[in-house]
């Protein structure tokens, strides 16, 4: 049998990814998370290269984790500041992302406001035959790949640490909780996880958690299923995934309030008795505590695997950036 | 014959550059070319130096263009950023400059929209003996040398792309159109085309175009004539270098709208029919689509250099900067 | 008698500083300095290692002058821009923290505006057993130990530049001139010298400098004086710190003018016949010019220390980062 190999240049959604990539994702990101527990955790993989951040979205920890994959690739990094940048002198995106690859930029990870930016660059950049890579770092609500296959790869390193693989997720039930409609990491992870053949079900007001995204689940290895209470979604989940509440929706009338939120569907230790007696809960961050989950409940390493979720970040985010500048697994 | 040295600790303006300095830039940039042109893009010629970058005024493009050229070089970087800066505590330009060069700043990039900030800081570093370098990366209206030369390596690598050299330009026709009268760009394309000895026209409207741009011309090895219509510029000419045209400039009430100067001075198809059947258009960047160039012309590799301006613009940074540095040719 | 080792994990404050440790920073920054007179300005020390930047205040030098000491030690740097941050997004300072010490930070250098952030961090990765160093960039009105520990090594050089340490100061004059109330700069500047043994007098406005000073010299080796002029201070003092002075402070009624001000406390040339006549005067920058210090004095290399502050800055700074990392002395 011929050894799995990755020819994907871009990397923009997850919902068209084979279990042949996952499992080369996965398995990439655990050698690099050994690379990490070493005290020198660098190795020379992308000298030379050069990573370009344009980042038209302020973010904290997702422009620091692509940043830190590049530099411990040893690749040269270029991040972009918009406040500071030609967009406010008339020059489009799609000019802003030629002059980076002009420029020599090998991979380009871009977040955007709005859906659908790094594909309509990634598309330009084909027709011109540009040998550079697109990886959408969360493009408005439509997919945030590198937050699910860094929650996927936690949720597989938690059941295998060793052998990190999509098939452990056969028959798991996972609840993902939240505002389901805004959020682009909820739409990565259905497409990931019910490609992994694991129960998927999701859990909102049903303001936030519209029928429409049980057409998600068509035709995929894993079933997908619709709550507009919580307790259904925990009742023996092996892992929760809780989303970011944006305060904002209370404003769009979307929620009466953060209290009522919490009441209904923060997790809590009381609602955790539901799940199975290891469930582990995670969350993309930054997180508001106290309303999407209970603030003490976040500390307890016992069951918050959100500290581990910011570390194989940098592990996934490597893995990415290597296979897309076209390392050998 | 001795082999050419570069003396010049600064570099701020162009208007007493000397034909064999241009010479030994593009001679540089251009084997610096061929290590851009491989998969590790990086020397160690600048390891230990350090490049800081004062962009007083904010800048995608020529910021990021001269942060990869330093790092390529193996140099560390620092970027100053104004909104965070110590300058809103009330520290003079010249204090920050000197605090930079406190620090062990080899080579200092800076630009300001004030003319003659950089050769200030420069005069006042020479005047306490530091061994630093000025490179003035674009000062109000006055010069943006590393462009021109950026210009000039781009339009000498098409009349030959082994041996980019200024006396190829000797007789060529180069038009620059736009406006003239408030661009930096404009302004150092002027020392450096005419050094050449290249026939220089530009043309703009009279209220962007001034008469007394004329005087630039004296003396100078090529002859520079103005116009106030865009054809005589373009009759028979062998590049067409547009200069971006600020939209405030209607405020002012030097223009009467965008839509009329694209009209009356905008290049299009039709009207590099005029022009040499191999000519070529320039564009220093960030481009208004469809004001100073139509925007299919613009994407349209047969004419237009705007990509490989910006892949120039790394070599010549990096050539610069490597001479400043004391890198032997 | 066996060789002193640094064990001190954190750097918040310098209150309880050994004269040891003060030593141990002398002796290691010294070093510093000579790698910092060499063309190639880098060591591999702690190559691999990561020193994250967190400044939720905003810095030019400080920042700068921390990013290149890391990067000459060959760390790699990220830099936390509070405007672009998940903070907006209502994350605690701690979360920020915690998200940089998953992705793996080794050293957190963090100002702050307000006084024991740095050590609230500190705590909480402490208790969390996370392998992590937190420096104090700046905290408040409360101290900012880097400071004053490259004002002690400047000064210390003057007194021997090959061996500079803590016991030189013993019995030497400081005068400390200014807004001491406000200035964290100030308060470490206290600990480090009385624990010196040498005679340190604060010289401010009454609203500026006020009685309770006079506790931080309660049982230290070298003795504080306080007074509301700044003539008797002066009187041949050793070394002269200025202070910079907020202009904000007119506002809040604590001062007449800046001109009063600079009549009654500015540091001139008239001023300095007072002190020894070798008198040296510091001051940790930004520099209002005219106002704590007469412009022309600031200027002068006979008297004036401000340049090799900065520069002092980089090798302290170096020094702390290296022993925080485990550097061997």
């Amino acid at each position: 049998m011929a050894t799995p190999t990755w020819t994907r240049r871009h990397v923009l959604s997850l919902d068209d990814f084979s279990a042949e990539e996952y499992n080369i994702v996965l398995q990439t990101a655990s050698s690099f998370r050994e690379v990490l527990s070493r005290r020198l955790k660098k190795v020379p993989a992308l000298q030379g290269l050069l990573v370009a951040n344009l980042f038209f979205e302020p973010s904290t920890r997702t422009r620091s984790s692509f940043e830190l994959a590049a530099k411990r690739l040893s690749a040269d990094t270029l991040n972009f500041a918009p406040a500071t940048s030609s967009l406010t002198k008339g020059e489009t995106i799609l000019d802003t992302a030629k002059t980076y690859v002009a420029m020599g930029t090998d991979m380009m990870v871009i977040r955007h406001q709005q859906a659908g930016v790094p594909q309509a660059i990634a598309m330009e950049m084909d027709r011109l035959e540009a040998r550079v890579g697109i990886l959408n770092a969360g493009d408005g609500q439509h997919e945030h790949p590198s937050q699910a296959l860094l929650d996927l790869f936690t949720i597989c390193s938690i059941l295998d640490p060793d052998r990190p693989a999509l098939d452990l997720l056969k028959g798991k039930k996972i609840a993902i909780v939240g505002d389901i409609l805004h959020s682009r990491v909820a739409r990565s992870n259905i497409w990931s996880l019910t490609a992994s053949g694991a129960q998927v079900h999701l859990a909102g007001p049903p303001t936030l958690c519209p029928m429409l995204f049980a057409e998600m689940g068509a035709d995929r290895p894993g079933p997908l299923f619709l709550h507009w209470t919580v307790e259904p979604a925990l009742q023996d989940a092996d892992f929760v995934i809780t989303l970011r509440l944006q305060k904002e929706r209370m404003e769009q009338n979307l929620l009466p309030s953060l209290r009522e939120y919490h009441q209904l569907f923060g997790i809590t230790r009381a609602r955790l008795k539901l799940c199975k007696p290891d469930v582990k809960v995670l969350h993309p961050g930054p997180v508001n505590r106290g309303v999407e989950i209970a603030s003490d409940l976040m500390d307890d390493p016992e069951f918050s695997l959100i500290s581990q979720q910011v570390t194989s970040g940098v592990a996934v985010r490597m893995a990415l950036l290597y296979l897309m500048g076209g390392g050998k697994i």
